[in-house]
């Protein structure tokens, strides 16, 4: 029997809080867990080079089959040679399905049994993404962990509409499997659906495990619902994820959120939101909330965060990355995309840590009460 | 007697045609002449970081009077310990004095003999710009060479607008001098102006050099007028300019113009033209102009230019580089911008290698050649 392309490793389970620090192997190398995923949507995280990303210690990065898909086109990226080429990242790499994009980005969606029929974003040009399509797309652009194609329920959603969602995204998931043409390079995993709903997440996991998948993921989460219920979701569905393979918490990327998703046995997260709110002058630090642009900054020669190691502090003032977001100038934007990105990349190293120590509650009490979480007007990140 | 603060040191002069090799100190290190300074307007040159710079070789940046005046002010970067310090970039920097942006960008300007009574470009607020307010400016930003205050004629000018204005510009140059608070840490250069006028180059640059700049530049040149002409005021100015000091040839980056600016004696260039085109997909090739965006290259794995050294002709394939500009990927413009200013740097060491061997006559011939200019539609650049 050949290896499977992807591989769990469980090191340990922290004593305190049930968290798991893990590793998951891959045809490009193995990255701990839990970790966080930075999102290179167009085959580039925006702002940063690969080398950046790597000094950074970014252990795996999430790009886009829909965004791919249309341009530069996945036979494009085939004929490079695959993504990894492509955008000279040698780590590992997961691609979505595609299914949130054609769910969120495209207007006129029509979905039925085959597939869902709508028009791209770009243009307006009629599209048709099914599981055999999305399989296809992924197996060109050659990741190491593909998304089976799934359908993102709206929020919130009927109990009927998301019973009827839930099975047709475990026959979808059943033709993905089925299509996927490189199952000893590539790992597929099946995304757990469901909603607010404990029984039809219950339904879903278990017929997707029943299809013993490498890996599983936990979707339509994080699209708009209070983050007690996020938490409450999660403290039932996790435990519905077999123990030896990885489980991956999609579209999360606030501090709370990912130390509260680690909590609760997740191993994976991606999120925009480090990059986005970058590019717009709001950055993470270990006090919370920096929104650069404020004029208090102007005269301010201290680094964006005392106790950040990322390349950003250690050269550069908040003065100057404000002085460069004002003029409009991409240097920033490459500045605070970095420093964010290496704030969550520290923040699960650390997390980690915590899990090794058997202290990851302490960790969430002293982080939360530092960053500002326990304020009466609590930000979301 | 202290050591001035700029000395020009003479290497050698080639045999063929008469270009100086040289080498120029200051208070931030040495760099060779001829050379290209690549420009960062806002205290960054645009896309790049100050390690991407060394790392391509740039031996000095030019950096913006005018624009760091107005943001983030002088008197920030002042107390940032200076504008090296500020942009954490410990090589030389020339700041030129302003005059080129109130005459190319602002409305409403008002010359009197005081100064310049204009309004900024930003936001409409009336401004004064004055011999003496543009080196205290340049005071506070520190740069290793600053320039004097001169009236930017437009072009074309008559005769007696221009002698009018040649006169005032060696006024203020004298008020430039005797105003100049750091004549030890900073050297100050005179600017000729004159237009395509033999008499008044010559009238120009004797009533400067007079005064006894550490350096001098000519100004008023690629301002629109035809390559021949620009040559031709080249021929005549160029032996007016004392040989022990570094000669400065401004806004120009055309790599036939620094070709031709060096042939006739000049030390030094700068220009937006490699960032500013480079943004836009344009770029400068052993082998001519490449237009990154066009269909043709959507599945070309080959780098930008096989003969070239940089970040991204070693990484990165054209296909991707047109996949990031298509997607408007800010990564992309740094991928172009890095390109498009190693090419100049690396001619600017060709050319110096040239002038050793006593061949720059040779290198100009093969060069053009390659390059295009000798097509009957050959392109500025
Ligand atoms: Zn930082
Ligand atoms: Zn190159």
């Amino acid at each position: 029997m050949t290896q499977p392309a992807i591989r769990y490793e469980l090191i340990k389970t922290c004593k305190q809080t049930g968290a798991r620090l893990g590793i998951v192997h891959t045809p490009h190398g193995s990255f701990e867990t839990p970790t966080f995923m930075p999102v290179g949507t167009q085959a580039t995280v925006k702002a940063m080079s690969p080398e950046e990303l790597k000094e950074m210690d970014a252990g795996i990065i999430l790009s886009n089959t829909y965004h791919l898909w249309l341009r530069p086109g996945n036979d494009i990226v085939k004929e490079a040679g695959g993504l990894h080429k492509f955008m000279n990242w040698d780590r590992p790499i997961l691609t979505d399905s595609g299914g949130f994009q054609v769910f969120s980005l495209s207007k006129f969606r029509k979905i039925e049994e085959e597939g869902v029929y709508f028009r791209n974003h770009l243009n307006g040009d009629k599209l048709f993404l099914s599981p055999e399509k999305a399989m296809e797309i992924q197996n060109d652009l050659g990741s190491d962990i593909m998304m089976a194609f799934d359908e993102c329920p709206p929020y919130p959603a009927t109990y009927d509409y998301m019973l009827k969602s839930v099975d047709r995204t475990t026959r979808w998931a059943k033709r993905c499997k089925e299509a996927h043409g490189r199952s000893e390079e590539q790992g597929l995993f099946g995304i757990i659906q469901g909603g607010e709903y404990e029984e039809l997440r219950r339904r879903s996991a278990e017929a997707l495990v029943e299809l013993d998948f490498p890996g599983y993921a936990i979707g339509g989460l994080s699209v708009g619902e209070p983050k007690d219920v996020m938490n409450r979701v999660l403290d039932f569905t996790a435990p519905l994820m077999p123990e030896n393979k990885p489980r991956y918490l999609m579209g999360v990327g606030s501090p709370d959120s990912l130390i509260d998703g680690a909590i609760r046995g997740i191993d994976m997260f991606d999120c925009v939101l480090p990059t986005r709110i970058a590019r717009n002058g709001t950055l993470m630090t270990s006090e919370g909330r920096m929104v650069i642009k404020n004029a208090k900054f102007a005269r301010d020669f201290r680094p964006i965060d005392e106790n950040c190691d990322c390349y950003t502090c250690k050269n550069y003032t908040r003065a100057y990355v404000r002085h460069l977001l004002r003029t409009e100038e991409t240097f920033g934007l490459r500045l605070t995309s970095y420093h964010n990105l290496r704030f969550l990349i520290k923040l699960m190293e650390n997390v980690r840590q915590a899990i090794r120590e058997d202290r990851l509650g302490d960790f969430k009490d002293e982080f939360f009460e530092k960053y500002g979480y326990n304020l009466p007007d609590a930000k979301n990140f």
